[in-house]
């Protein structure tokens, strides 16, 4: 580990914490004094429960500047909106779209990502996590290491472990990236945008039938989220189905 | 994760974790929490301000065992009784006998070191930290990385952030959950098949020039490398395509 001390990395200012759906206003104090200790500042809360709040204020003892610049958000999805990665933390075994990483491996990746444009680290309720929407708009997962017989990491705390790999790996980013394809890797809005195209001509070819949707977009989506599309394959997609439609739509004889 | 592997159990248990002079009940029970998700087991108390306590039992959560066992001595010497090496926590550069370790390394020194005999990881008071002749009965020093705009990491985070570490370098934890119900993976030959589709459906569309095919049907290849369908995804996205292709199809008027 390099052990002079660095200008706050660049990297750590691309991250936002993302917090959905936390009940208890002390867990987004401690959150934000965690994210300041290891030089993150971007707080984004997701429908809180109790925000703004005293006791978030006195949890985040001199961090409470992050709490005042924090965004506050109905969803998820404006929460990742212009990012070009979310990753979400998660707790327990799920049918994920690729196997989580672990916590310093999900690190090193997200700062590598930052070197690009916005990213995300994503924290649940902290009862019940994410909802599998959350999660699907997702397209990292990573998992803290825990004792399997008490798993019960406390909401602030994983964001203190986290925060913590994120530092060190911003200041000293150690291996290779692990994703880090050849392009520039396309932004959460625009794999959203070609979800709802492909949605669209679904619907429009009536291979889709709206009464009967079954599994198929989120299907697709999961399938997405592993292949981390770059803006150029959007783009292709997005030309394909547009030159589709329009020869479907082209004037047919009665 | 390449850290000396030890039998886990062995190593963990012979780490005690010692807060010295704490002043806020809650923050011995989020150390509980902390030390019991990472496997840790045995808190020592130096002269709690105020223990037991009921916020100390609510922050522990599920970790009130760990209270319940906790020992509890007036003095750090007696703290240290037995153990072969004790490592402190400081926050602060100081005029130390040896120059302090970053988190990691500690966590991986003390580990090799609970082979041979109990350790103790040694963590101040939340205002004050250790007094000198705290730090001078400890032969170890170790600090968290932090922010030096805003160095102020509670107690059980800092608790936190080592007893993970602690838990990395006593174990390696192997691979994350495998892909828990993923579908069954589409073969060479099906993905060949949906890529040609997606050919033959471009040149109709007139989106691909065969004259110019350029570079997209390598680069929709590569992604759908990268994604690694599964035999569900590929007859979906077939069927979808064979609907637009069928609706381009039907007769125009001339």
């Amino acid at each position: 580990m390099n052990t002079t001390p660095l200008p706050a990395p660049t990297a750590l200012d691309r991250i936002r914490v993302v917090l959905s759906h936390p009940s208890h206003p002390g867990n987004i104090g401690a959150a934000a004094r965690a994210m300041k200790t290891m030089g993150l500042s971007r707080l984004v809360l997701v429908n809180p429960k109790t925000f703004p709040d005293a006791q978030a204020d006195a949890m985040a003892a001199g961090a409470t500047d992050l709490l005042v610049q924090a965004e506050v958000v109905p969803s998820l999805t404006e929460a990742l909106s212009g990012t070009v990665l979310a990753m979400a933390m998660t707790a327990r075994r799920r049918e994920l779209a690729v196997p989580a990483l672990w916590a310093r491996d999900g690190a090193a990746e997200l700062v590598v990502l930052a070197a690009t444009g916005e990213v995300a680290l994503v924290f649940g309720n902290e009862t019940s996590g994410l909802s599998n929407e959350e999660l699907a708009l997702c397209r990292r997962w990573a998992m803290i290491p825990v004792n399997s017989e008490f798993s019960s990491l406390n909401l602030a705390a994983a964001v203190q472990v986290m925060c913590y790999e994120l530092r060190l790996a911003a200041l000293d980013p150690g291996s290779p990236p692990a994703i880090a394809g050849a392009g520039e890797l396309a932004t959460h809005d625009e794999v959203e945008g070609l979800i709802a195209h492909i949605e669209r001509a679904a619907l429009s070819s009536e291979f889709l039938d709206p009464a009967s949707p079954k599994r198929l977009i989120p299907r697709l989506r999961r399938m997405f989220a592993r292949a981390a599309p770059e803006k150029k394959e959007v783009d292709i997609l997005r030309g394909l189905f547009a030159a589709l439609e329009k020869a479907a739509s082209a004037p047919k004889c009665k």
